[in-house]
């Protein structure tokens, strides 16, 4: 499995976003708003602790994932790094590439001083699960989210 | 419950992390290393998408939590706000100061932009879950961690 990982550019966004669409749970979460994408991006590109990464095979965008920085003093001071945003083209998966991209993301962790990679998982994703697993994570919390906007 | 709300200065981190250790998970993870608390907060206070806050009563800090700003394209591209680090003094437990942190850490999200709020908590801490219901947060994912320095 050869993958090329680089930050990702602007001109990106339409291939990464279509990955982030081809996922049981991320299809209605990832409506055609351009405008909306370009200003995100913007705000990824000027977040010094976000990283947007893309992995090429044959010029062409298979894999995607995004890597927070997060300091604090808890954990004895320790610097984390957050795996968000997932994708693996769909051709691609079962054939080690996620392994590969892991492998890209821990390097790029460790690089920034992280002493933890943490991420959270829907937990109906029982796949993904057994490979978090696999990986050495430790499935050792539960994931709260809050929709801010049903409270405005 | 009356708290002020305030960012955390380099004056305020014996009190934080003596607050960060006062708990059953946390004493253990916080040891007496003042030097690299002061380097932590040095990257904190660098990094312009984390807050460390304390909640005062009585010029002394009785809570603190953390509030990162996370960037991304996932979800229609959206801004996420998470919490960390939350802790509240033993002598206040119970009396509400839980809600009036998270009063305090909406609106932070909600000024950010953040259209959602994110947390994990340890499988362990079943009265924290309770409460973060109560909130209205779900629990629908699982949270993992990868302990990096395990693998050098």
């Amino acid at each position: 499995m050869s993958l090329t990982f680089r930050e990702a550019t602007e001109a990106d966004i339409p291939e990464i976003v279509a990955l982030l669409r081809d996922d049981e749970l991320g299809a209605a979460r990832q409506p055609d708003i351009p405008a909306e994408y370009a200003r995100a991006f913007a705000r990824i590109e000027a977040d010094p602790t976000t990283a947007l990464i893309v992995g090429l095979q044959g010029g062409r965008i298979m894999a995607t994932y995004q890597l927070d920085i997060l300091h604090g003093l808890s954990r004895a001071g320790a610097t984390r790094a957050q795996i968000e945003a997932v994708r693996v083209a769909s051709e691609l998966r079962g054939q080690g590439a996620g392994g590969v991209l892991f492998e890209d993301a821990r390097k790029r962790a460790v690089a920034a001083g992280a002493s933890l990679l943490q991420l959270t998982s829907d937990m109906s994703r029982q796949e993904a699960h057994a490979f978090y697993e696999r990986l050495g994570f430790v499935g050792s919390h539960i994931g709260y989210k809050l929709d801010l906007r049903e409270r405005e």
